[in-house]
């Protein structure tokens, strides 16, 4: 026990709260994690041994160097080239920012733009990761109302014109999860990009892409990332190695135009990204990216297929609705009648099933009657022996 | 070129600064980085190995995790035995956090104890991330006086009582780096510690001890770090795996009371640290931690060595002076007339030599005649070398 009194010491940004343990239910799709199955451990591990085979003095001095503010040089290359390619983006190493996660460029971002005070426009159910860094800067989220084909380019209008008539000021920028949205799932057609670019224009507002889902579409294909769409410097696009090989390496990339760069990184603290890890996915995918994301798809596929078989068995004849998304780690669950999900989380729980309830994920808290469900982690059997056991909890718990 | 409009947008915090890219000269004391000819990347590699032959499917499964809060669960066990056996701190894996480097849990103490216009005494010449975090966070930093042991107990409290006279206000924390300081080399004996705890005690200031250089100690014995000296909570200990294997991995730690842990992770964005680095790490360590130790204290002393000759032989007959530490990265230097280091510095570095003058280290800017020579980069005989160039140099410069 500590008899050093620290109580008048504290900041007032510090709270005395525990610490969050994340406890896993027997069947978790709660979570948001890739496929652990398909986690390359012993190609990373060749990826990595190539670097240092190649040059060993090379790497020792980088890694006996800070890494660099913007990351490994060979690493940004690789990705300025993978998302010129993949997703039309025109960009290059010098334009590409390695960051500690996704997480950190968006953190980034919203610190270069954001006041405390200041209002950002997001899905009207979105990451909760972004929601608490905008909080965490005192920042307003506002959510914008969606379909199952994610925003609505005239609501989102509407929505720019609220917080100006409310507030007097115009939003910092639209955050958006364009690409199997996280948690709905949804893909935002390049009519309604092309339509929400136009009143971004209109009302100078730009958009913080956040496509780490991309690389994970099992079937059909990508839509145009709002970055390939506008060349005005608008657009700053987020992408992420979590979900294409695993978050543990903490390790994702924003682009942008080099003034957004500049004031990012001017908002920064320390050196750039683990450069490790950085070797170690250089490496790896310089052999086997399209490999690696072909295993992926695979297997994320059948794990859809698997809950969505558990979902058609178990709420056949019920007010209950899924998305069946075309890549990503998600479905989005709902009670069409209205019936709340939040209140029996616990519960259902504490009985075996893991989920995540709507209103987590709503920045004006709906979604109460909504959930959602990550299929990616959880074995293909699991997925849907849990699914079952999901509905067998709600009809006895009277929620279907 | 970007053709949208940012100007209106960009935060107060944020600036639009040129991004800082590190130069080095052709003989570079300005770093501070370990020895790279043992940077152990094969050894890291098959530690990492180890723990993926161990178990796959637990390795997969963490790394498809975002990482816990507070970092691999193994390497927090194997850091706290280490702390406990090498520095007798009495902690556990579940009161040690491991963060993304030392600078991460700087940072998260700093937040988690100061607001804006708060006070921080430090060492009279200190490692500059730690006062730029400081000033990034809006803290005031008040360097105490120091000589060739460390800091100086009574001109310590002088300093307390200054701060509490001039702004009415106690500090809110001492920070130091007690063991082959940075920028210094200077370690402070126990007899001081011991007095400056009771100074700490009297007043109410806790201490954050950050002891990143302890494992590159080549002669002698470590003096007993402040954590091991008070039990009551006071002291937070901030340690780091940058000079022990390399600073590319991206790894720190801290422990302290449960209470300052709660603090600190209250503000904290995001997961824990690197998965993939932590595995290399726990599993290299843990099977090669003395010879580790020893690798790097022998080449760091016959760096040393190479440095301290080159210095004796130009510098003889001067009014140079400089520090001969027994362990850690820096030799401090110092032109005994005043003899301004700083504004020939550039010419210096344009000319092949690099270092770092005083002035950068000091809170009150004083220290003008003063220089950082790390002697842990460069190969052996390049220390002799550069410092022969140096002496050359600054003689053509009138320096001496």
């Amino acid at each position: 026990m500590s008899s050093f009194n620290f109580d008048s010491l504290w900041s007032e940004k510090s709270t005395d709260a525990d610490r969050l343990i994340t406890l896993h239910a027997k069947y978790d799709f709660a979570v948001a994690y890739p496929p652990f199955e398909e986690v390359p451990m012993y190609g990373l591990i060749d990826g990595l041994k190539s670097k240092v085979d190649a040059n060993l003095e090379k790497v020792a001095k980088e890694m006996a160097y800070y890494p660099h503010v913007q990351g490994d040089e060979s690493l940004r290359e690789f990705t300025a080239n993978k998302i010129a390619s993949d997703r039309g983006i025109k960009t290059d190493k010098d334009s590409l920012v390695l960051c500690n996660g996704s997480g950190e460029a968006n953190g980034l971002i919203i610190q270069a733009l954001c006041d405390p005070g200041d209002y950002v426009i997001t899905e009207q159910f979105v990451y909760m990761g972004t929601t608490k860094q905008l909080s965490y800067y005192n920042v307003n989220t506002i959510g914008s109302p969606m379909d199952d084909q994610g925003l609505i380019p005239e609501k989102f209008e509407e929505t720019i014109n609220k917080i100006k008539n409310d507030h007097g000021v115009l939003p910092k920028m639209l955050y958006t999860i364009p690409e199997h949205q996280n948690p709905t799932g949804s893909t935002l057609p390049k009519s309604r990009r092309l339509q929400i670019i136009d009143i971004c224009h209109k009302y100078g507002i730009p958009i913080l892409e956040d496509d780490c889902y991309v690389d994970n579409r099992f079937e059909g294909e990508a839509e145009p990332a709002f970055a390939s769409l506008d060349d005005s410097g608008m657009v700053i696009y987020v992408g992420s190695f979590s979900k294409l090989i695993a978050p543990g390496l903490r390790l994702g990339f924003f682009t942008a135009s080099n003034e957004v760069i500049d004031r990012a990184l001017s908002v920064k603290v320390g050196s750039g990204p683990n450069q490790f890890a950085a070797y170690a996915i250089d490496g790896y995918l310089r052999s086997n990216l399209e490999q690696q994301k072909s295993n992926y798809d695979k297997i994320l596929k059948e794990k859809k297929e698997s809950m969505e078989k558990g979902l058609e068995e178990a709420f056949a004849g019920t007010k209950a609705s899924w998305s069946s998304p075309l890549g990503g780690c998600y479905t989005w669950f709902e009670m069409t009648d209205g019936t709340n999900l939040a209140e029996v989380r616990d519960e259902v729980f504490d009985r075996g099933v893991g989920y995540i309830a709507g209103d987590m994920f709503a920045p004006n808290g709906d979604g109460q009657n909504m959930a959602r469900l990550c299929f990616a982690f959880e074995p293909i059997e699991k997925n849907y022996e849990g699914i079952i056991e999901l509905g067998s909890i709600f009809k006895d718990l009277n929620v279907i």
